[in-house]
């Protein structure tokens, strides 16, 4: 017998119920970064071979199916969000000097800054050749803003780096931005090209905005606490590129002028050490704001859950259900 | 009385013919690049303001205002066109790590390429919002091509720097996408707009791309020949760049062995000096290639004009084609 943990079995039921949208999404995926300059898709497929989870198209589909599926546009439309969230991986990691992104190198270090900028443009409008082929100016709305949305977010998010004072209300603003806005948009066209009501278009909506922002949340803890291996990229990002998340922003609440100190030098360092983080995990772990990010993130999730109880009881409504779950019990 | 050059009263008369849509446009450039994130508005308006000649707007107006316009869709698409062609111009400094432009400091010089970038992709969301403005679906199929043409274009450039050995007609192919692409787009957009038809549709993206192929061809010829101070820019930048452009190309076709070798090494360099410079421009000089860039750029103008007369006479449409001409006589 095949053990199978928790973890996999909250993303398992899904996968099942949608592994043929899946895979068609997939394909198309790959038939968008074709060109006759060789670098696009060669370097495209390498970011997204590294792929991930692929939970935003996932939603997508299943939000999609959930109500009443028409015709193949929920598979244009995973396809663009992903290719759409691919290109601003491609940019962030140029921005913020990533060598590795799950364990592997980044497109940036094996070609250059040049090529991922240029070759995230090209995903880009790849993206949005997709959406037009659905011919709903809706869906196009929706994803355009949330395109702007991510790119103002980022740059909040830049603005904000090494700011240890910045308020837990900014901190949730950037992170609705540049990762909740995504799952919201992404679960909103889904249910527009199944015909969805304006109130269950309000509920989708939410319901992505929810996960995302738990999504993230997670992701802040995993970074100061997840193992460097399953997480597949260092952990301690966050902390080596002056990002100040949300276990840095708490702990600086119940800080003593010493630690407090400490953080604001530590954080407008140029550079910042292992001892450095050592320093600053001990820190967190007195304050407890590993915790304390974990809660709010389950607050998020279980708003979403709250909300995705709103749609009739089917099978891929639960299995939703139980993505918000392993959103937040995964351990990478 | 004012003297008035000849280059300035080719783009007078349509200056004056579209003066008031120009500045509708401008304005909504304007409002489209607010922001709670103040770097996102200053930055953008660092660039916008260094603005250039706004060509592409231009034409898109332009090409609405012959036909018959209907309501307000091509200031829409006319801003969306400039937005799309500043964010493309940021990427653009960061890849080419450009100090200057039109004389002022680039921003990412000011801020950082961390900034550029992302701004970027802001400026390129709300391009794609205005477009969802105008409810066209075929203006979006259009716009969102040529973003990856564009892009496309850019990684065969970048890809081709310092091969002296490219072939014209490989270098005419990067031309016409990194450039001629946004020219023929903004053409058409603005025909569609104003219900111009399928034989008119393929005219204005002829025009647009034989104008545009023209444009950079005359930019080509500039960057070895004219003054640092009325480009704007410095003298030389594509060399610097290690960016083989036609004059270039062509002199390399008749070039000695002992020139072949030094253009070949030269370009193999990391970095260009400015004896460099005058050895290549002597070659240049010699094989008279640059004489020989500017007889295409005008082969590619007459066919833009020729195309041009096939619409009824009216003064847009003969501004139209004194712009052709301002665009090769220009200084600049």
């Amino acid at each position: 017998m095949v053990k199978i943990s928790k973890e996999d079995l909250s993303l398992h039921n899904l996968k099942k119920l949608i592994k043929k949208e899946f895979n068609e999404t997939d394909k198309l995926i790959k038939n968008q970064i074709n060109s006759d300059v060789n670098r696009i898709p060669k370097l495209s497929k390498h970011i997204i071979d590294l792929g991930g989870k692929r939970l935003r198209p996932m939603l997508t589909i299943s939000c999609a199916k959930m109500l009443k599926i028409r015709n193949k546009n929920h598979i244009k439309l995973a396809a663009a969000v992903e290719l759409l969230h691919t290109a601003t991986l491609l940019h962030d990691d140029v921005v913020d000097e990533s060598i590795y992104r799950r364990g592997e190198k980044t497109s940036h270090t094996l070609w250059d800054n040049k090529s991922s900028i240029l070759v995230g443009d090209f995903l880009l409008g790849k993206a949005f050749q997709l959406m037009v082929k659905t011919n709903s100016i809706e869906c196009l709305n929706i994803l355009s803003k949330a395109a702007a949305i991510i790119a103002e977010g980022e740059v909040l998010q830049l603005v904000e780096t090494n700011n240890v004072s910045i308020k837990e209300i900014n901190y949730i603003k950037i992170i609705e931005s540049k990762t909740a806005a995504l799952f919201s948009s992404a679960c909103e066209v889904g249910g527009i090209v199944s015909g969805a009501n304006k109130s269950q278009r309000k509920n989708l909506f939410n319901f992505g905005k929810n996960l995302g922002t738990a999504f993230q949340l997670k992701d802040d803890a995993l970074d100061y606490d997840g193992s460097s291996n399953k997480m597949g990229k260092n952990n301690g990002d966050d902390f080596y590129d002056g990002k100040v998340t949300l276990p840095i922003i708490l702990a600086m609440k119940n800080a003593s002028k010493k630690e407090k100190d400490f953080l604001k030098k530590t954080f407008n360092k140029k550079v910042r050490n292992k001892t450095d983080l050592e320093i600053a995990k001990k820190i967190i772990r007195d304050k407890d704001t590993i915790n304390q990010t974990l809660k709010l993130a389950n607050r998020y999730g279980e708003k979403a859950k709250y909300i995705m109880r709103d749609f009739e009881n089917n099978p891929i409504r639960n299995a939703l259900i139980d993505l918000v779950d392993f959103s937040l019990i995964r351990n990478h």
